[in-house]
Order: C-alpha cells, then structure tokens, then sequence
C-alpha cells in the first residue's frame, strides 16, 4: 500500500481528497495535517466534514514548516491542499524526498515567473523548483506526469478551459487573430471553506468577478499557449462549474474537423465524456468526469464549446489523483471509478 | 410628514425598513444609524444594500449610546434594528422623548424577567420600562400598540407561531393537556447579516438548530399562555419561514368550530390571507402578509395549521410598520400594499 | 382611470403585469384573459397566482379571436402576453381600435420578415402591421414609443444585451470586426408556466441552450446594428437574468470613452442603474432596473460588460408598463416605483 | 455473478439502483426494463440519465406483465422500480421462480388489507402474497429478509421516521398516550421524473401536502406499532428528507436512558450514523446512511428526534441494495461503502 499525507485536509478540496485516498485500493491515509495555526488543529477529520463522519478517526495534526521534510521522507505520496504562499514556502523541504508531491495550489503552476508575481503578489523565490513542476492537466501531459516527483495541479477554471480549447489549438484550427472569450461559472465551494460575506448565503448570486485580472487567465494562456478573455462568476450552487467557450476557426475548418479533433484527443480518455447536448453541471458533480460539447456554425467560422467539471474533482482532488495514478503506473481511473 | 430615525439600518431587517420608510407616504427617513464600532459606520447606506442603490444618498451614521436622547426628541419615530443588549442599553434614553420606539430586538419582549435573563444571558436592568413596553403582534395587540410609546416588535418564529394558534386557544379550542407542536423552517437572512460558517452558502443545509433551546419558546409561551415544543430549522433559502403547528383539539371541537375561530379572528384582518391549501413560502416572499391555512382530524381530533411569513417582513419590519401605523393612526397597510 | 386589459394573465409576465396594473395610480384592470383553450380559463386569477390572492376576484375568461376587436375598442390599452402565433394571428383584429397595443410576444419585433420566418417556423402574414410596429426598447425608442399604437416589447435576452452594447455602439467605439460575445444566464420563469422535464425541478441545473441558433439572436442583431454571438444558459433560480459580454473596443478608444458613453446615455434614465461593480441577479430581481457595470483594458482594447435584469419585469411586464407609460405620457416610472 | 433485473429502471430510484448495482462486486446487470407504454421504451439507460453517461449501453426495454415470469427464472434478483399498481399487478408472475424479488413501490408494504384499499384506492388482490412479503427495513428486519424471496422496500418517509422512532418503541420508552408528530421534508426527487406544475421549479416552495392523509402514516404506524401525526413537506432541494420528530416518554425516563437505546440498536449498524448534532440534508445526500440525534428535556419528557437520509438512497435504492445483501448472505454495506 502506498502511504499518504495531505496537507491542508480541512478544505473542501483536501477532505475529497481524503475519502478518494480512502476509497482507493492500493493507497492508505498516513497522516493528515493542517497549518499549525488553523482553527482546525487537533481536531478529528470527521469533526470537520460530516459526510465523512463514519470514517475512522484521523486527527488533523498540526504542522509546521520544518516537519515537512521528515514527512516527505515517511510518505509515498504528499497532497498539498494549501494557500498559494504555504505552497510555495514549504516546496524546498519537500522535494527530493521520497513522496511524490501533488500541489494542488497555484504556487507552481505559473512558468513565467515575472507573470507569477504580477497576478500572486509574491515572488516565486525557487525557479529551479518551478523548473521541474510538471502541470498536471492528465489528459494532456501524463507522460510527464509519470516522470516528475512534482505536479502542479491545475486549477479548476484551467481544467475545464483547457479541457474544451485544447483539442482545437493543439490541431490549429483555432483563428489566432481572435481571442477565446471564456465564460465560467463556478459554484461556491471554489471559494475555499472560510467564513466571509462574499460566500455568504444570503449574498450569493450569479455574479462576475475578477474580470479581466483573474490568476487562472495566464494559467489558461500559458497551457494553450494562445491569449484568451476569461470571465469568472460564482453562482448559486455549491459544486460544479460550467465554462462556456466562444472561439473563431480558421476559415476552412469544417464541423467535421472540429469533431475529428476532438475524437482524436479524447476517444480513449476515460474520464471525459463528449456528450450528445450542452453539458449540464449536475451531470458531473460527484463525479471525476470532464463533460464536453460544441456547436460550430460553418457560416460564421465560430465554434461554442461548454465544458462542465466538479470544481473539487476533476477542477481539483480527483485531477490530483489522476495524476498520482499516472506517477505510480496505475490505472487513471483507480480509486475514481468503480 | 413623520420623521423617522432607523438604527441598525445596515442588516437585513434594517434595510427593509428603510425600503418600506422610502416608499411610506407619510413618513420620510431622518437618519440612518448604525453603532460606532460597525464596519458600515460611515458608509452609504446604497453602498452595502445592492437592491436599493438607487436611493438617495444617505450615509449610515454612527452612533453612540449618548446620542439617542436627541435623535429620539427630534424624531417622530425610531425604529431598533439592533442586537438585544444594544436595545436594552439605549432604551432609557430613548423613552419619554417625542419619538415612539418600535424595538426589533428581543430585549423587552418577554414579561417574565427571570426567564429573560436565562434565555438572553444578561439580565433586564429596566422592569419599568420592561412594564411599559407592548408586544407588537398588530392583529392580537391593536388597541394597545395605538396607546404606547414602546412596542416590542415581535420575532419571526413567534409571529409565524402565534398567528398559526392563537384564534384556537382564545377560542378555547385547544386540549390544554398537550403541547403545541411547532415545527419552523426560516430562510438564511433569519441569522443576520454577518460572516459566520453556519450561514456559509456552501454549509447551509436544512437542519435543525435551537432544538428545546430557543429564545422564542418563552416568547411564544408568553403571548400563548400555553407551553408548546418549538423546533426551529435552517432552510436553504433566503427569505421566509414555514410554521408547521400540530396541536390537539379538546373532544367535541369539530372542524367548523376551527373554520369560524380563524374566520372571526381574521376575515377582517387584511395582512392575514386564510388561503385554500397550506401555504409556500414564496407566496408569501416579498409581502407582508401571512398566509394560513389549517386541516383538521375530527376522529383523532388534531389539528395541522401552517403558516407562512417573510422573516424579514411580517417576521421584522413590515409587522414594525403595521405597528407604526397603528401608533399613529394610520391605516394598517400604508405604505405595505398599493 | 385608463382601461386595461390583459391577455395571456395565467403566466408569469402575464400575472407580474396584472400585478403592475393594479398598483398602478391611473390606471384599472378591465379584464384578463387566456386563450379558450386554456386549463385555466374560468378559473379566478388569484386561483393560479398565489401571491396575489389578496387581489379582488377577477376571472380569467376564455377570449377566442373574434372577441379581439371589441375588446380593443373598449379598452384603452391591451397587453399581450401571448404565445408568437396567437399574437400575430389577432393583431388584425386588435390594431386600429381604441387602445394601444402592447406586445409581449415576438410576433412583430423582427423586421426582416425572412429572418422571422427563419427563426419562428412561420411567416409574418401581416407586413403592413410590421411596418407600424415599435420596438420597446424603452431607453432607447421613447419618442417612436410614444407615437405609435403598437409596440412590439422586447425580448428579455435582448433587453438586457443591448442595454449593454448600445452605448458603445451608438457612439461608434465597437471594432466592426469583432462581433460582441454575448453570454447570458436566466431563470426558470424565462421557460414559462407550464409544466416539462425541461424545467422540472429536479432536473434544472445550470446548463447552455439554443447556441448558435436562438431567436433572440436576429434580435439583437437587428436593434444593434452589429452581429453578435449569443448564447443563452438556463440557470438554477427563479427570476433574473445576468448578460456578460465581451466585446473589442476600436484601438484609440480609452476607458474614460466607454464610461462616457453609458453616462450620456443612462445618467438620466432613471431605471438603469450604473453600478461600481459587476451586477448581482439578486439585486434587481422583484425591481424594474437593469443594473450595469463594465471593465476596459486599454492595452487589449476589450471590454467586458455586465447587465443583470428581472426576466419578468424589466425583461417583460415592466418594460411594457415603462412603454405604456411612455405612450400614455405619464412618468416613465409611475406604477414601476414608489 | 448474480444476475439483476431492473424494472422501471428511468425514474430516480430506477437509476440509481442501476448505478449501485453497476459497482456492485458481485453483481451484474441482466436487464434494464421499463413498461411498454413508456417513453423511455427503446432508449439507452445512458440516455435518460446523464450522469450516467459513461456507462455500458443497455437498452430500456420495454415489458409487458407476460414476460415477467420468464424475467424472474432467468433472474437472480429483480428490483421492481415501479408504480404500485403495476407492482401489484405483476406479482403473482414474479414470484416463486428463480429469482428473489424487491419491491420498491407501496404495494406490498401494508398487512392490513383494508388500510391498503382505503390509502391507495385500489384492493390488494394478492393476499397470500401480502403475507409473505417481509418489510425491508435493513437494520430492523434483517433475519426476515434474509429469508424471504420477497421483500418490500420501505418508503422514504417511513425509512426516517421508523429508524428515529423503533429504538424507543422497542424499549419501551414511548408514552403511548401521545402520538409522536413527525414534520418531515423532502427534495423533489422523491415526486419521481415526470412532468408536473407542481415539481416545476417555478413552483417549487417549501410547502406541506398530505396533511393527516399521506399513505406513509399508516406505514410508520404499522411497523411502529403506535400511531402518528405525520405531516410531509416538499422541500426546494433535489434530495434527502429530513424528519423531524417530537414524541412523549414515559415519566421515568431519563436522557441516558434514550441515549442507551439508540446506541443499543445502532452502536453496530454500519449504515446507521449517531451524530453528535442534529443532522443536515446534504451530509447523506449521495450517501446510504441515515443520521440520527437527538435531544431530552428531561423535566416535560419531551424528547426530539432528528433523523436524515437521502430520498433515493437509504429511502429506495441503497435501502434495496442493503436487502439485496442480507438475501443472498453478503456484507450489507457490499457495493454500498468502498
């Protein structure tokens, strides 16, 4: 059996990384651990996350910086489920370890590192680390995955945009004179398990934000290596997200290209579904399911793709897992589908 | 024109009290207070009420305890939109002043000053002014909300409670043997306006809280005469509440006899609407009305009453209103129905 | 008192425009009506509306097609709030009477009688009532409002897009080249008050529909003077609708431009609201305002619009009233707010 | 492998029996079936049911009562999905053949025949059958079941309310003077797939129906033994039902005593979770547990129960996949819990 530690389990996305750590056959939960100075610290993971409540009684330890390394050297695999600065912070006492590491933050995902600390506010002070980060996108990048002792996990947003433009940027039937205007709309646990006004039930309603200035907008750019528009909302759900892409082809690109692309790319993905309408978000919570669909107008050379994601799965703790399958040689789908 | 001064106008109740002062047609809004250690102190009250952006630009003023005895002389009415020790703290400068009081808060609504200081955790430091204060349920207590200067405004669960049973216990319908069973679902804006994870959009789930606890069991003991069993719950939805209310009938009660208690008590109220089928909550959304409806068991001899209010209208502050307009002599529903 | 008459009054704008009306200061309900075929023909109004079933007993009579004239003769306004066909086949008989014509419909909204075909299954047989027809853009065609006896109200959809784009447009600092991207989410009552496992409760989640093919497209298209890429989503609420759109700015054009372009034309309109950030659906659904917001980025010269609406108010029943206002000569907002 | 019919496989509970039996260890899908009138006939189960879209493609074929008895010899179990009077009806053709059969309509839930007619309007013609059914309430019922061939499923409501209820009627800790009123609500699942105003979402409000009429009072109270006041609610969520329950102990019961029978009866049910607050909907939504609190006023004897589960789980398909188990001797969380 594999051993596990995740850091950072407290979350949304680090306890559904725990119940698939626990309902995968061939991993088992070493520790799991949250920020020294959480209110969370000491506490049962069950005390936390109420689904979960029939799970055995694991303490959420508490942990500082300096026991990361002690932590690396006593699990197979480590899971960061952690703000962006503690990511970054506690990679160097991390890596070279024995653990894989699966970083679910932003920390690393970012290769310009100038574009970094614009969009973050801080300085990635470890290039040589970002060097070696591999982005986790698994469809996209599992030989590398495989390879590496450092993922970087996509963000939610990224996945589910990717998901839908890159079988047509890597076939390059995309116009690149046009920017693909990305609309997405999350659910609310993409916010994170904190107390605030903005998340507040009563304040919640279908709104955008981060407009124009959003982080994942040069996460996105710099995976399909085209400038893109990406609006954000939060809507009033709490899991899911759907992203609704608008992009022009290149002027000979037929309807049936654009299919072909997209056959090629995901006939023998197991965990997309290219669907028969525009994907519902209902239709993939729960699930570790990338769900796709388009429509092209010949006329116009416009294509409309939707891609719908659980922002905590596949947008997070079942990706990560994808990954770490790959990084193991085991089945993508292990621990995931029945 | 009546001038009115709102404190607390920044939550939920608050700004729909000053919503229903804007559109009064004979009273026009003073001031807007909140207390000085708010973060709104300052603010524009447009600012942090999204759906009333387009009123006029009143600022949210801050205000110490020391100033209540001028704003109350240079008032016609001040409206308590605050915490109860807050309420109960200020009072004495506010009474005895030009202005009528209308206090949402809990402060001087239960008789019994024992009981008060178990639920409340603080003890009424004012009998006197505990003496003087009206309950404000407007159908039951006309007469005296017209001859006061201190209605106690009543909470959201015990508006719903009691409007649900006191025609059969005035009429002596009841089997005093047994307790009411009142079983309540409020929307979210019933815990205020104010970040906490309980009210987090992602953990909100129907859920019962308060359980043989709550603060309004004595309340609505008090204006029963009658103990009851009171559960409320957390709803996933905003606004409103649903009473649910099982009570036992003494035996020769028939069902007419139900029929003709509701019908003498509210054929003639016009914010009571005796409806056709239990009530929804968003019928009754957005309006100050409260919808009530009953089904008898004439073997088993139980009854089911349901009734439906908006927590923060008939619940809060369109019943502060109808109150006000009683005090003033003004019809009922001015400034609530066109 | 101006005589009213409603056709269509069961559905959702129908029941909200009964209820403007009867809140309206000058003007009374004559008489509501549904087609003869309707489940609810014969029933009292606020046997189908529960939240106006404190409204006076009217009942919804059956109204078959020669029954049009007379009512327009004894009516001084008709709305409409029909299905296309129905509208379209009484428009003879209603034009040209007494009252003013207001239609809720899309019968008559697209001039090009081709791309009505196209886009609504049947031909517009009647050019000559299209040529008269205004389109109810109220901000926008207030003077042709006022002097015609038919307007064709907008579509929901539409109104909340071009209350976007027309700014802009209208003072030329669009990129022709570029069509604007137009993604708009809307509540369930936009479907209708019928019943569908479309619109079932348990299978509604957030999810694109009709893209690249819906009727409100031509619309649009036809109002801005500018082809646009619309898609259309249904989401998980009620009532509202949020628009974001994306759209390029000519190269010299400056943020300072664009915000001078929806000053002039909304800074005295007093049911647009320019907000200071990107609009909530919740903060104007209940309410007649279009809420706008919109973020430039001078360096890529786009801009990303926002416009959240009430589907059934501003969308619908109080843009029509905004219209019979305009056409009546009455304050725009009077009946609309308080 | 065992071999499992499903019929009546697209409603709600069909689908997700289907699911559970796809991940089932030792199970296999034989069939899928809906009747012949439906239409779903024909279809791909991937088809109705989205979420499910990755799953083999097997046909929804349409049954006529004829070919039952061919079904249930070739069959190991057969999951009946279906109305109760197709329940009814087929019976007799399904059982004593090969397979044991698992009825999660009403049909055979009641032994009092004459309750039976008075509650679902038509006789049980199959008395003899009547007799052999075995309630399928898992945890209370599970040496019955396991050697039944036929079992009928529980309710949903009655599942909620007899798991709160039984560890205190069994020990005899209930005063049999007062009838315990259970106020329960439901997501809209449980009104099944198919079409109505009533389940729109438009409509849907938090709302009781049923009052002292629902055909699940005389469920609970045969297999408690003791009669109820039980008044069901639609709620605005998609699953779950949450009963709340307020019952009467005799005198000299204390609180330990309460808190001894539930973890008596409980304290070694996998399936069962005794939380410690009362629980929320969405910690068993997608989940085959029921969660149960409580809390004891010791002074009026008053004691209120809490009790949730997932509508289509623990209250139909989970809760026939426990049965299913315990029939054939496996672990009753098999396919249940990884």
């Amino acid at each position: 059996m594999l051993k596990v530690s995740i850091i950072g389990a407290s979350g949304y996305a680090g306890a559904q990384l725990t119940a698939l750590v626990h309902q995968h056959p061939v991993m088992q939960l070493k520790g799991l651990y949250v920020s020294a100075s959480s209110a969370d610290a000491g506490k049962l993971f069950t005390q936390v996350a109420g689904e979960y409540r029939h799970f055995p009684d694991l303490p959420l330890e508490p942990l500082c910086q300096s026991g990361c390394g002690a932590l690396a050297d006593s699990s197979d695999l480590v899971f960061l489920c952690t703000p962006h600065q503690f990511s970054h912070d506690v990679m160097p006492q991390l890596i070279n370890k024995q653990a894989k590491i699966f970083d679910l933050s932003g920390a690393y995902r970012l290769p310009d590192l100038d574009t970094f600390a614009a969009f973050y506010g801080f300085a990635n002070q470890h290039p040589s680390i970002q060097q070696k980060a591999v982005y986790g996108l698994a469809e996209w990048f599992a030989d590398d995955i495989a390879n590496t002792s450092l993922v970087a996990v996509p963000g939610c947003y990224p996945t589910a945009s990717l998901t839908g433009l890159l079988p047509l940027q890597r076939t390059g039937l995309l116009d690149t004179a046009f920017r693909p205007v990305i609309n997405a709309v999350s659910g609310v646990t993409g916010a994170g398990r904190k107390a605030s006004l903005t998340t507040s039930f009563c304040e919640v309603s279908l709104q955008a934000y981060g407009v124009l200035s959003h982080r994942h907008t040069p996460e996105i750019e710099s995976y399909l290596d085209h400038q893109v528009i990406f609006t954000p909302h939060l809507g009033n759900f709490k899991r899911g997200i759907l992203a609704t892409i608008t992009a022009k082809l290149n002027p000979e690109v037929t309807a049936n290209d654009v299919e072909q692309a997209f056959l090629r790319h995901y006939r023998h993905q197991p965990l997309v579904r290219l669907t028969s309408a525009f994907p519902k978000v209902d239709d993939v919570v729960n699930s570790p399911f990338a769900d796709v669909h388009w429509q092209v107008d010949e006329q116009s050379h416009y294509v409309v793709i939707g891609c719908a994601i659980d922002n905590l799965l596949k947008g997070a703790a079942s990706q990560a897992m994808q990954c770490a399958n790959l990084a193991f040689d085991l089945p993508p789908t292990q621990g995931l589908l029945p």
